[in-house]
């Protein structure tokens, strides 16, 4: 977004369907002196639900009013809404290891300006990266973590997250597992990469998987980390064709572009409040 | 949509930008007791227009009365909009000459019930796919065009047309090009499939012009057809891969694919009101 | 391949790799005055195979004796070969049932000239698609199957099969899983295509269980039946982009078309000898 | 290439078709000791040409001689060939001006190993990259040119070129057309990435020019830079979706990655010599 543009709100709301939900939501807004940029709703007619992404310029000084009013309008209805301004910059930390092809990929695009956020931190359980990170002008962390340490790391982890507020975590091809407790704990949204067409080959070393069945299209897939590994809400996915020619090696290689495009489109979403989850699935107003 | 499925109205509306524009249609709808199922705008930022679609079932008994009413409604704010009603089944012909693969398959999905139309007429200025249109019980219209005879043909298309009442033509690999004459005379939209991404090897003989230019992707290009060739608003256009191994006759046969399904999927967002056209070009509200 | 083709020879062998394979085959066609038009090869470096297609047109009247030789070549070189003469014309049956988009799509493909096959039977367990397969001419079986028939259904199939001497079969959604004992006993390739991006979604409902998960992509997969259900070796696949706005009646939708392209080019490759099954994977020489 | 793998050489060749060549030029290898790889033929049945890549391990301490030797036998066969060992790695050089995302992904790609080649000059018309080409270690030159100064600015890049031997320069978006006689006098090969579906869109600003004509793709194309602008053998071309939603510069951002991807893929053909170039196209062993 320029400068020049004007500072706006995003609503992402979803609840039980009834009629007059669009006219009573773009009436609020307009009786407020709000004009709608963009409003985009979705009805699952299956289960009954309403959602919808309504982007609007308040009335002069009104955003933090209509922010706290949204609220109640939409709980009036029955509504879950979830409100950001635009002005607003989200406080991102990413974590690797020891590939650095997505870590490269997001932070070049961040210092392109292609992402409204702050990027705090690089957090990893390895040393690798660290040079290539400090180049770039970015804090990072090592917080060494192995399955007999786990307990004690992924607290310094949390400790870290929270005495620099951060508000979303990308794994950025980080090759341990979150456990329950740390989720349940950050309890703010953590985006994952996983490098296969999920559900197809979730878990351990996918390309080997993909290789081993003698599939025809290699895939990977964004999606926000749950208690359950690889079974979190599909924020975005894309494959690409492969052939027997291609021995491991190669789907690894072929699958990096995947999975940086993927992780990227992912995350740009999340940041420009795109992205509703309900139950296991997303919503992505694109 | 099934026939359990409400009547609905669509309305296509665009003009110039201003606020509140959201909201007031929202709130026009739903004074008078209709229920938006759907709402999608656009803002061209550059040009100042404002675009929606919005579909809504109207209260018991209003159809006639909300389509009238919107049309004025629209016009009180400055826009041009067009209403349908979702019960209204367009009157559509279809032009081929010799080529059957497009001819096939919109029949086909036709049939299988993809598309809320009347099939009214096959013509052709070649009687090789009389009998299959017979065969799927079609009237079959012979109706020769030369380049000589080109005025006294396309004035017998026309009367067939105002005849038939059509309001949809679909040019399916229809090897003549209508003049700007006979374009101006239907008045309704005319569809038409190329067999090129255009704007590239826009005229005869795509396939070999892309053969000879030695590209890695072949497409096809749905438009609506205008005074100039292969120039008209595109509704969609898609790609296929090919490689120095596919000589001419595989760009041919691999296009056919792509031929259908590009063309297929226009018909269908036309029919479906969710294509608006403004200057040459198309939103379209998928 | 147009009347004017001069006949040709297709080997598909395989086997241990060793040096010199690629000049030994062509010096063994080339000693006998055939013109190689194409040689494909592929090493699996890891299993230490060497694979590879290969075509020529043999010197006058030599087309017999040189099927017969390559045979007894291959076995030299300890390699499995599997020789075809262009101009024969496999003998083919489609199974279907109730679905008919892929049956029309064959169909309509083999009526335009583009598979070279003899299609000689349309087998179903239903009578829906009966006066369709007429209406093209092709003779039309009905043979029953519920789940309290299968053998004795199987077994009339069989000897239907057997009868009409047919080489390939291809499942174009039938909708009844063929047995271990029906695969082993016709001991020919049948093709099936699945409607989804196998592995994920194996077994019945493929779309419902991608409106579950809430993928962002569906797929179609053609394979090699075998006796475990959706497990045998790949032939194509591809996807499509799905969004959170199509219901499960979307999916199936746009998931014909994706099923009838995947499925027809994998009869096509297979057809033209352009698929080598090893293992529980396929190499496509395309 | 690991380490470990052999040394091997490289033919691509090309000439009038006659029979036997695919045996011959096996039997040739296979006298010298040598073991074939990979080889790929395609005959350009019009033209009536023959290509062929053909890959092969030299037998021990042979390599020099057979890279001479497979010259004079192509020769003899009517063919021009050109023979490069694996084990070398071109002098490359990559031309930048401001725009920096191609400029990063190729480094990035060549630092983890993906391309079997020296970078041995940036070369700029700006100064704008310098400090992140001396951050990744890469010598960074900047000599500017404009309109009035083309002359001499290309004088200076050509003596640059030569003396540091660089065998392959690509245009990674470098904002300058490259003379006539620059390439003449490089006589070498350059790579261009033009950010349009070549043909489509030829020339300034094809970003803005496809969001004028309202295309639903846009595309990137990697070519050898020739004398025509814009018109020079295509490598690669690839494609992404867009619709009314976007604007010139979504174009733009969602173009970054189809370049970056179209023009590295282009680039690790050419480093793996399986590129043919023959009159204005290419074919592509793949």
């Amino acid at each position: 977004m320029s400068s020049l543009a004007p500072s706006t709100l995003v609503a992402l709301l979803h609840g039980p369907d009834q009629p007059g939900l669009v006219a009573r939501v773009a009436g609020w807004i307009f009786e407020r002196g709000g004009n709608i940029l963009h409003a985009d709703q979705h009805r699952d007619m299956e289960a009954g639900i309403f959602f919808q992404r309504i982007e609007w310029v308040p009335s002069q000084g009104a955003a933090s009013a209509d922010t706290a009013g949204f609220h109640s309008f939409a709980a009036s209805l029955g509504m879950q809404a979830h409100v950001t301004a635009s002005s607003h910059r989200p406080r991102v930390a990413i974590f690797v290891s020891k590939f650095d092809h997505c870590f490269h990929d997001l932070v070049l695009r961040w210092k392109s300006g292609d992402y409204a956020c702050e990027l705090v931190a690089i957090v990893s359980n390895h040393r690798e990266l660290e040079s290539s990170a400090r180049g770039y002008g970015l804090p990072f962390y090592v917080i060494p973590v192995t399955s007999a340490t786990k307990p004690e790391g992924e607290a310094a982890q949390l400790e870290l997250l929270r005495s620099l507020d951060v508000e979303l975590v990308i794994l950025a091809r980080y090759m341990q597992v979150l456990s329950e407790d740390f989720l349940e704990k950050f309890a703010r949204p953590v985006i994952n990469i996983h490098h296969s067409f999920l559900p197809a080959f979730a878990g351990g070393r996918p390309y080997h998987q993909a290789a081993e069945r003698g599939v025809k299209l290699i895939g990977a897939t964004a999606h926000y980390a749950t208690a359950v590994l690889d079974d979190g809400p599909i924020i975005q996915q894309d494959v690409t064709r492969v052939t027997h020619r291609h021995g491991v090696d190669d789907l690894v290689r072929k699958g990096r572009d995947l999975e940086k495009i993927v992780l990227a489109q992912a995350v740009r979403w999340h940041l420009e409040s795109r992205v509703l989850v309900y139950g296991n699935k997303t919503v992505v107003f694109d």
